[in-house]
């Protein structure tokens, strides 16, 4: 009975309509200087894609792939796709090539949009492996120097249509966008998002409990826009007429600080390391981040010790969030509750560095092997289901993994949680990594934030490894600060201090860098499978 | 694809689960004190009610209706009935009767919750006359004395309840709630509200751009709930865990004062009048407001010097929103733009005043006679349409109406609006109620407001009489101060200073009392039909 549009179209027209004269900024790669236009302009950029796309084929039900970093280019295809009734899928450009082949043939991706550069090459040389795609945009000015055929330039189609294009009326049901799972186990799998998605999720996140952004901000996605459609960020953006900073391809950390300075950034958001690694930056080179409020991470912890260099050296608050794929990014959000106000500054780092409260118009259990839902104590561990209308029911053409993933119109998340007395929930670990020793569960996780906290630990990963009497047995994978010479007993003693003797791994062994995703998170597939045969030197008895 | 819950459920998941400690506030009437619990409380008695309706054989489906103020028991069942797969029909206890009687039998209300005391003489007075309601639930602690069959008591039918309820598994598209609009003009007319919808709105509802509160607010919602789901407030501050007031029956200034004093509310809402009054008995009483920091007000345009008085002199903020029950409630809302905070009070104050952006996930388009868009210029005027997933596309067993109100997925506000350069909306006018001179629109509201700036008026409608050379010539029926001895004339001269010669009222009468409607907004269809023959003084000429 509602009338129509539960689309994205609300959210262009809002944009364009009501913040015309908005801006949005996006920095160039390869030399190339900022670009910079208006909410207005981008809309008639959007209405000249649909019908260059239109012209090359692209039809409501086609589905449209992009293949590149955060800029204006690839956010017009963002609303281009979908308001045409094409689908949008993006893939991650740092990929291994067959993890890229797999996926574009996969999802049978009708045209594909690629930045300029390595991107293209990627392409280019998996040309011949690639089934489906008929016509290659380059996200650019130029055409590239290239052998491939059906290879059209942006700037060029766009500039040969200003007519307005006549956006078909859609179901809230239709196919608007797709993304793949990061794969750390198993092969990528796709995800669907529906116009009515995206529409919810948007709404969701602007509110006051989740990003609170509104159009005073000055918003800059630093997560890929091919990593959960840059957590949804730039929908949500749009939908306050926020001004919107991308930062383009493999932006830098100096990048990024002089686009928060130069644009009066208030809000952004990425992955842990961007955020150290800008902070490493700014011990070299000065930059003023006084316009920044707040920063938005997710995908694993950040350190506390971040989170307070930043409160106390930059009064910008660093926001934990959790997300998945198949949750169109935000899940959760961790904000203290008004009664922590009078709370300690331990007590409050302590809940921020949790994943917080479950997002609005989401639903969650969590459950033991027995299916059995866990105290909210704090302490108990259980596997997180979540469901809601911004919740896939299942993965693209992946009826086993459909089977094992989802039950009962639940989300099986695979991560290991607590949840505390507030309803604050704390990821523990994966499912996957969770170590089973004698029927209890060790914390991967804890285990490595624990190794970290020491002095001459750079990095740690601690994967399960098989073991005849325990089943699985810890074994931690450390990289040591370069002048630093910690030993093994060392560190089981460090954690010993924390931890229970049975919990403390078997085996630490010393490397050069741990194996990492092409989205950056440890890579414990690789990992596990390198030492599964390992010997290990103790035993839980000691 | 999402995987399921595009209901009201996450909302009261979220409210009982994550802020269990969280306390709603119910003022008794009839010398009863005020009832106090938490949402966890407040959930455990939602099971009870489904259960308790369940027994009266309420079913998926089913349609219940309300006929009560704001309260407690009136909150549980906006969410047991919805929850539980049957509608929620609130109806208007201000009613006359032949209007009660009709919205009651044009729904076919299976049960009816109702007040004690005045409403449920009413139904006892109306209940020969109601067609199809089988089960009459007075929703206090005791039976009144009635010849009345069916007729249980809320408190006693819960206590006999204390197992969980089912809920089962809904579309989105199921009917969650339906309200009649208040029928200015013709009978009322029923309007359905779908779970999704509701879902949404609330998400709406809740954003930086509209309400903006979250868990730290305390929310009082005065405007009735059975107007538009007492604009959806009770839906929206549940999503958020905050904090809830419900004034009880007929609360005078004095309670609201009191409530939101003891209760420390931070947000409110309700028609200007409230906030009128609330002034008035704050000049004569005093009450400690610190609490409070927004209030929200519609329906009608508040005065200027109200929202001055309210700012200056208890540093609380009234907003502007439009919306109708086609709507949801808050189809804009007018908080001045970012660009907007170096302007002059004068024009913050112009900018407050007006009914604001169109809220987010909605589409507008303002059109002349001949369907053509009006520029937005500030000055152009043209009837609203609105569309979007929370307005509804048709009435409830009208095909006429339909045709009437509805076009190509479009709601016809009957608002006659200007857009200003902003995209700020300002109502004109009702479409119904604008002049229309020799081929010329005239505005009633701004000529009664106008008048309403005179030291001597205390209330003034303004109406067209039916005119055989101009079509039609504006009428202005005026409420006198009681010491003022104003006469016609020197009110004429009065509008001309600001409005042309052909907009000055052909005559002016003085009442004792403008006619109003059960919602109190001035009935000009009264007022018209009075006047309809009217001799006129004065012609556009002179």
């Amino acid at each position: 009975m509602p009338s129509s549009d539960f689309t994205v179209y609300p959210h262009f027209w809002r944009a364009t309509r009501l913040f015309p004269e908005k801006e949005i900024v996006s920095r160039g790669g390869d030399g190339q200087g900022t670009h910079r236009y208006t909410y207005e302009a981008f809309g008639e950029r959007v209405h000249a894609l649909a019908n260059a796309l239109s012209e090359l084929g692209v039809e409501r039900g086609s589905r449209v792939g992009t293949f590149g970093w955060n800029h204006h280019r690839h956010f017009e295809a963002y609303f281009a796709v979908p308001l045409m009734g094409a689908q949008l899928h993006t893939t991650n450009v740092l990929l291994p090539d067959d993890h890229v082949e797999y996926i574009l043939n996969d999802a049978g991706d009708d045209v594909l949009f690629v930045d300029p550069g390595e991107p293209f090459r990627t392409i280019e040389r998996l040309w011949d492996r690639l089934d489906t795609i008929d016509g290659i945009v380059v996200m650019g000015e130029e055409r590239p120097e290239t052998a491939l055929p059906c290879v059209s330039v942006y700037d060029a189609v766009l500039e040969e249509h200003d007519e307005a294009f006549p956006w078909p009326q859609l179901p809230g049901d239709h196919p608007a966008g797709m993304c793949y799972t990061s794969g750390t186990t198993g092969r990528p799998k796709g995800v669907e998002y529906t116009h009515e998605m995206i529409y919810a999720h948007s709404l969701m996140a602007i509110a006051p409990v989740t990003f609170d952004v509104d159009e005073s901000d000055v918003v800059m996605p630093v997560v890929p826009m091919f990593h959960v459609n840059g957590w949804e960020l730039p929908y949500a953006a749009s939908v306050t007429g926020a001004k919107q900073v991308y930062p383009g391809p493999s932006p830098e950390p100096a990048d990024l600080a002089r686009l928060i300075e130069e644009e009066a950034v208030t809000f952004t958001a990425g992955v842990p390391t961007v955020w150290i690694n800008l902070l490493e930056h700014l011990e070299r080179a000065d930059a003023d981040l006084s316009s920044l409020e707040r920063i938005l991470t997710g995908g694993s912890a950040v350190p506390e010790s971040v989170m307070r260099r930043y409160d106390e050296e930059y009064d910008v608050t660093i926001e934990h969030a959790w997300g998945m794929t198949e949750t169109m990014s935000v899940g959760s959000y961790s904000r203290p509750k008004s009664h922590m106000r009078s709370a300690s500054a331990e007590e409050r780092y302590a809940i921020r560095q949790k994943q917080g409260l479950l997002s609005p118009g989401l639903v969650m259990k969590v459950t033991d092997d027995d299916g059995s839902e866990v105290p909210w104590d704090g302490e108990s561990f259980g596997e997180l289901y979540v469901r809601g209308p911004t919740v896939v029911d299942e993965y693209y053409n992946q009826p086993e993994a459909n089977e094992e993933d989802f039950e009962d119109g639940w989300l099986k998340t695979g991560d290991v949680v607590t949840v505390d007395e507030d309803g604050y929930i704390e990821i523990v670990d994966r499912a996957k990594d969770v170590i089973k020793s004698g029927g209890e569960w060790i914390s991967s996780i804890e285990l490595e934030n624990e190794l970290m906290k020491h002095d001459s630990v750079v990095e740690a990963v601690v994967v399960g490894v098989s073991n005849d009497r325990w089943q699985e047995r810890p074994l931690a994978c450390v990289v040591r600060r370069s002048d630093a010479d910690v030993d093994a007993e060392e560190l089981r003693d460090f954690l010993g201090r924390t931890y229970p003797r049975w919990w403390l791994p078997d085996e630490v062994v010393f490397v050069d860098e741990v194996p990492k995703t092409a989205t950056g998170k440890f890579d414990k597939k690789v990992v596990r499978d390198r030492y599964e045969d390992a010997e290990l030197r103790w035993t839980p008895g000691g």
